[in-house]
């Protein structure tokens, strides 16, 4: 299964960009604004994989709580999987604990959410094709 | 810049190989021990870019400080560079804090830390090709 990126909530969207841009040489692929999360994101490319920027005002965000109880930092990992329906039955099946509902991704796919407490500490995306 | 690898701090290394096996197809590709970070890894392979497991029951190795204080999940976060010297030099210069000393990776190649107060609260590895 593909690491398909690394979300990174961030202080300031603008200036994480510019971070990444110098310090890593990642590329600007798409900012944008999720109404389902209450968000904005940048997209930046970094080989086969992205990190995705996120950046919520809102206080009752995800983004925003996780900004308020812990600080910029390593959000949620993702992995990309060729059916997710097919995906959550095995995992639900396993007993991993899924979060919330399925929905549309920042691109466009359908995605759902892993419990940290199923994965070792990190909340994780699956990401379908 | 490619995203090289995902350091996760877990709490039982065989558990958690088992883990991003069962739950994410990932491949077990090497397993073994830094004497130079004093913790055991496992390398697992998710597409183009690696998760790096790491364990270590000396609570004064730099993963078992990160297990005591914030528990298991995501430790810091790789990128790969041509020409780590240079990479340095050019960092050090735009004023980002590099953390301890160049080392031998586990991947047998040199590897240097940026602090995560220049990171965005990212601890951000790079990692000579």
């Amino acid at each position: 299964m593909r690491l398909h990126h690394v979300g990174l909530a961030v202080a300031d969207l603008g200036a994480a960009v510019d971070l990444y841009r110098t310090a890593l040489g990642a590329e600007l692929e798409r900012e944008g604004r999720s109404q389902t999360e209450d968000m904005e994101y940048a997209l930046m490319r970094t080989g086969d994989s992205e990190l995705e920027l996120m950046h919520s005002s809102d206080p009752e965000s995800p983004v925003g709580k996780f900004l308020s109880k812990r600080g910029p930092g390593v959000h949620h990992v993702a992995f990309e999987v060729d059916d997710l329906a097919a995906e959550l039955d095995r995992l639900r099946g396993a007993g991993y604990e899924i979060v919330g509902d399925v929905r549309t991704g920042v691109h466009g796919t359908r995605v759902a959410f892993v419990h940290p407490r199923s994965m070792g500490g990190v909340l994780t995306e699956l990401v379908e094709k």
